[in-house]
């Protein structure tokens, strides 16, 4: 083994200034636990950093990083699906190792990617595109995959995360609990990759590849945000004991059903707690059971955990350890979703006449609205109950 | 690689028979994941077992074992210091690598097998011996030392998590919470391991040996279990929002603080939500933050998948992963703990005369009893306050 290991970091925005911040704070403990230094020989973005103690390596021609042989691994911490495509499959072919938080472009091109990183010999991680820091994709490749995978699911964005816990919290409205993440920080000025389930739609997708080999298109994802979550929903819901969370499933059926939604779930279910920024991503096995992984979905010190966990990784075990296969498929969980059972939340303005007739049993709740539990039904049965009604609100129930 | 690996069960209890219903059952599963079949070609016993399945490959002579060049992997699933630790050592001494659910045998001889198994190019792992089925041990190895740890914690033991989780739910005594507990099979007739702290000790051995590299011995450690915890204390503690949960700590402070005892924590904290015979484990650390693995703590399956997970491990990685290195040390946290610092909760009989002057400032809680929470005290510091005083319960704050 080599005394040292050298990355390069794509993108010296959060992810990148937290990874260069922790191999810089951390390196000892690095160094004491491999036997190896990691040294970052060159970060490459669009601007300098005059006052940056890495001034002195930053480039921003991608070809001084490809054409150095002493550059081990490249970190791709950019974001967005191009230039970081080609820079991937370039760095790859080039017999360096990939390391990205990037899950738009995993999402995208990881089955590619992964192709191309074995025919070359090296290796493609991505443990920081689902989860931030949390160490969750990995025991998924390393330590489930010996079990009947049944579901993998998740609070997989902090943004909606918080914004649910404030209006639960708080009785805050969607729309102001929202102002209140803006103006924290924890939600962009464009919130919309976040509130309209984009981001957890692109890491249920990596999620799902990891549990079951297959990529699916993102378009074929049933995704649904949060926005028409109402104050009135969550003062009805709270009162018999449960929560709202954004969640991304895959539910392994005969048709797999892979979705991204608002769900209700009693406030003793594990992903209930789930509070704040924080995400968690759980796993049904059999015979394993439920087992859950919580923690940091994003930040730059998280996230910047993983992507270093990464490149310990790659140091300790390079090539020898177990990399998922993403096989693409044209197949469309949003074809079968007509088929989704589930019990539904449904709130409308008043007492609905035929409401017996359309839902079938209910389980009435406390609310000035007509508001009420159904019993299982197929979104295709649900769809037929509303048809003609001025729906409030529909929520799936967990 | 060989297209199949030969394992040998040792000890065909629950656990043993789970590995062997989870490889029957699940072989396909694994043989697509690895390409690797994976073959129970002996199991050895006291018993025979003329109805199994296995009953063909049943021997009572370890020789058996380890004579048999084609057994790649022994898994030890007996329990118990001894013969446990002779066979670990013959096998790994005979080129096999060794797998263990075992946690007495790891947090006494771990440093031992680990150095054994390096020597002979082959080995150890012991995912099933902390947190049953939760994969914990494997993300600590592979995903967070790139951090300054700062604490490791977690609910070790199911058993006392269950009862304790009964005393909260239904204001149950201690006792008859533990004869529910082993009326359902959750707590052994003799229940002392669980309820002594013991059974918890020897897995914060094990997650603090995995933290630091060093291995402390169990003796060292400070251990109280959840026998001397009363209805009236949970009564008092959930008024105020509070969980007691019994805690396995690894304090990573200049003189690292180990101990096992129950601790008070608010409802909010990530731990508290861990109900019934579930386990948790909580990494801290620099600059990740907290994450938490989560999941079943003990049972034939989970278990099973923990032990099964480890021979995909051995399979896809062998001696290319990480192993961790165990060095024994002669520190003792329990010389360390006098000067353990957290907030108490205390109970007195009756309003103490000079409490304030004892216990400095204090907050009273709703209690016929004289019950208050503490500000930061040191163990030495709280002795001596008590000193004198009739004191129903001490438990200390996390």
């Amino acid at each position: 083994m080599k005394n040292t290991h050298c990355i390069a970091i794509l993108g010296f925005g959060v992810v990148g200034g937290g990874v260069a911040d922790l191999i810089t704070a951390n390196g000892g403990e690095i160094e004491n636990y491999l036997g190896v230094k990691v040294q970052i020989k060159r970060v490459l973005d669009l601007r300098d950093f005059p006052d940056s103690a890495f001034s002195d390596r930053i480039t921003h021609n991608f070809d001084d990083i490809l054409n150095d042989s002493e550059i081990d691994t490249v970190c791709e911490l950019m974001g967005g699906s191009h230039p970081a495509y080609e820079y991937t499959m370039a760095a790859l072919k080039a017999g360096k190792n990939v390391i990205t938080s990037n899950k738009e472009v995993v999402a995208n091109f990881g089955d590619e990617f992964l192709r191309c990183a074995k025919e070359n010999g090296v290796s493609y991680r991505f443990e920081a595109s689902v989860g931030g820091g949390i160490p969750a994709l990995s025991p998924i490749i390393n330590c489930v995959r010996q079990n009947k995978i049944k579901e993998v699911r998740g609070i997989l964005n902090g943004t909606t995360n918080y914004i649910l816990t404030k209006m639960f919290t708080y009785g805050d409205s969607f729309d102001s609990a929202l102002k209140d993440a803006q103006d924290k920080g924890y939600a962009e000025r464009n919130p919309d990759a976040d509130i309209l389930g984009t981001d957890a739609c692109r890491k249920i997708t990596i999620l799902t590849a990891l549990a079951t080999d297959k990529l699916v298109s993102v378009n074929d994802v049933h995704t649904e945000g949060i926005t028409k979550i109402r104050a009135e929903d969550v003062k009805a819901v709270e009162k018999i004991g449960m929560k709202i969370k954004l969640l991304g499933r895959c539910i392994l059926e005969e048709k797999p059903q892979i979705l991204v939604a608002p769900f209700l779930m009693s406030e003793a279910s594990p992903l209930a707690s789930v509070n704040g920024v924080f995400n968690a991503i759980e796993v049904v096995g059999e015979p394993l059971g439920n087992v859950m992984f919580y923690g940091p979905g994003a930040g730059a010190g998280a996230t910047a955990s993983a992507v270093v966990g990464d490149i310990m990784q790659v140091i300790a075990s390079g090539t020898h350890s177990k990399a998922p296969a993403f096989e693409r498929t044209d197949y469309s969980p949003k074809e079968a979703f007509t088929d989704f059972k589930c019990k539904n939340y449904v709130a409308l303005p008043k007492e609905c006449a035929d409401c017996t007739e359309r839902f079938g049993k209910v389980t009435l709740l406390d609310s000035p609205e007509c508001a009420f539990i159904t019993e299982l039904m197929s979104e295709k049965e649900l769809e037929a109950a509303c048809e003609g009604l001025n729906v409030l609100s529909r929520i799936r129930l967990l």
